[in-house]
């Protein structure tokens, strides 16, 4: 007999992650794979569905199946709307939206959150409320500042256990089409890891100034011979990380303890860059989007 | 007889322009292709120029051949050193390097300019230089700030009609970037010129906060309709445009008048934000590069 209780998805835009979950709220089985939502073809996302999960749902016919992440978003699989803030689990798990898939099996997809200000920027996310439910769960800290790195990288303030502001930065895509489609990317060369190039580009992006008058540096400084072609990727990171943590920390102060809610390399790049700017920070337990899943689920009834 | 005294090319990233200019400084014949450096292959610079200028070559047998731009780049044809800062048409003519041709015949390239600050980013430009020789000796005014709007737009501070800093902004690249390859072009349409949403977006710029926080809000503000598809890019060139002369006023101030080097719809948007932040702006006659290399030639001796 089967000790899976949940099924959970984490489907954003460039990865897919599952994972089976005991009652308990364990990982009990786990597929990642890179099927992202910018990956699927012709919005076939049932077909993808029913591939990558098909032997799951057919060996658990009774186990509920909750999802997060941009597979929520207008280029996703079904639209949802937004949770206005501030919004923890309760709202999150009332807002479920219920989708019945092609085999007639149900998914409940956990909305979106957005900020939409009259005097000011609006802004949203998908998937990363969800990752953030999980660390506010798992930690004593119910007034927490949180920062996503990735893509689009995010930094959450909560207070009482609830979301109620976060702000959206650029850092990752930016480096990508930087790197990949720009004349700083044409002096680049491949090489070992730098971390004092990294470091280097963390203090530039302290010092005054516009980070739109600093990326030149990237080139200019290899035309010196003050950079060299294999540092040229390391320092861009330092320039555009540390411009994202220089701006939230403008906001935010460097009183309070900061949590990174991420993996590997890049969460590691954001705690050097943080500490380089006077923040104390760490960085969580891994699994917070499959925890938060498992909690949402919990508060829906979805799950003892 | 030809009254052609001056055979003068302005070779960039994306442009060439070439004129033959009389002994009186008068373009007496024009050629303007895109024929940049990026179109260039393996190197063919001299097929191409022979190509571009065949004709007149063969009918100009003894006019001396003058270029600047990115043509003496490390990418581009003949890579020359860059002129340190004072710079000044007496010093670029003293500079010139002396290439000659599959054919026989010399161009004299105009080198770039550079700073190279050991306390401070290093800069570098090549073809703007000469641009800003021909506005200084067209103009009354001998101490300038002087804007070049493009790919890499760039601020040029002159003393006593010679080049004393400059600053590289990579405005128009980041722009054609984030449109072309970001998830910011996803959601744009094309339409007509909006110029309410370039206002838009050099208001945003004008508020505090990075840029690198506030790009997202060309994706966000569509999802909550309040920007049209159509408006993207307005908006993002108002974000962008706005960022770069905050930033280049925050360092210079709004007393001095700026004159824009520029052409087109280019130069008009700049007029449009530096008047937004509170500046004197006004756009410079036309012809300058040609008009700098004529200056530059005849102080070189190479025109009487």
């Amino acid at each position: 007999m089967s000790d899976t209780a949940l099924i959970a998805i984490d489907w954003g835009t460039t990865s897919f992650r599952a994972w089976k979950i005991s009652a308990a709220g364990e990982a009990v089985g786990e597929i990642i794979t890179s099927s992202g939502i910018l990956s699927v073809k012709d919005g076939a996302y049932d077909a993808v569905f029913e591939g990558l999960l098909g032997e799951w749902l057919d060996a658990n016919p009774g186990v509920p199946v909750i999802a997060s992440g941009m597979i929520t978003s207008r280029t996703g699989w079904v639209e949802t709307t937004y949770a206005p803030l501030p919004t923890g689990v309760h709202a999150l798990a009332g807002e479920l939206r219920a989708h019945v898939t092609s085999r007639g099996r149900v998914i409940h997809f956990v909305t979106g959150t957005a900020v939409n200000p009259a005097d000011g920027l609006p802004d949203v996310m998908r998937g990363e409320e969800t990752e953030v439910i999980g660390h506010l769960a798992a930690s004593e800290d119910k007034d927490a500042l949180i920062v996503l790195p990735g893509t689009h990288s995010k930094w959450v303030h909560a207070e009482k256990g609830v979301i109620t502001g976060f702000e959206t930065f650029m850092t990752g895509e930016l480096y990508a089409v930087l790197l990949g489609h720009s004349i700083l990317g044409r002096l680049m060369a491949d090489g070992p890891s730098r971390p004092e190039s990294f470091r280097d580009g963390v203090e530039v992006a302290r010092t005054s100034g516009s980070i739109l008058g600093k990326l030149f540096s990237a080139r200019s400084k290899v035309l010196f011979n003050r950079l060299r072609p294999d540092e040229v990727a390391e320092y861009l990171s330092g320039m555009l990380i540390g411009e994202e943590v220089r701006t939230g920390l403008t906001r935010y102060g460097v009183e309070r303890p900061i949590t990174v809610v991420g993996r590997g390399d890049l969460a590691e790049r954001y705690l050097v860059a943080l500490t380089l700017c006077g923040a104390r920070a760490r960085t969580a337990e891994p699994g917070m989007a499959r925890h938060g899943l498992y909690r949402i689920a919990q508060h829906a009834g979805l799950v003892a």
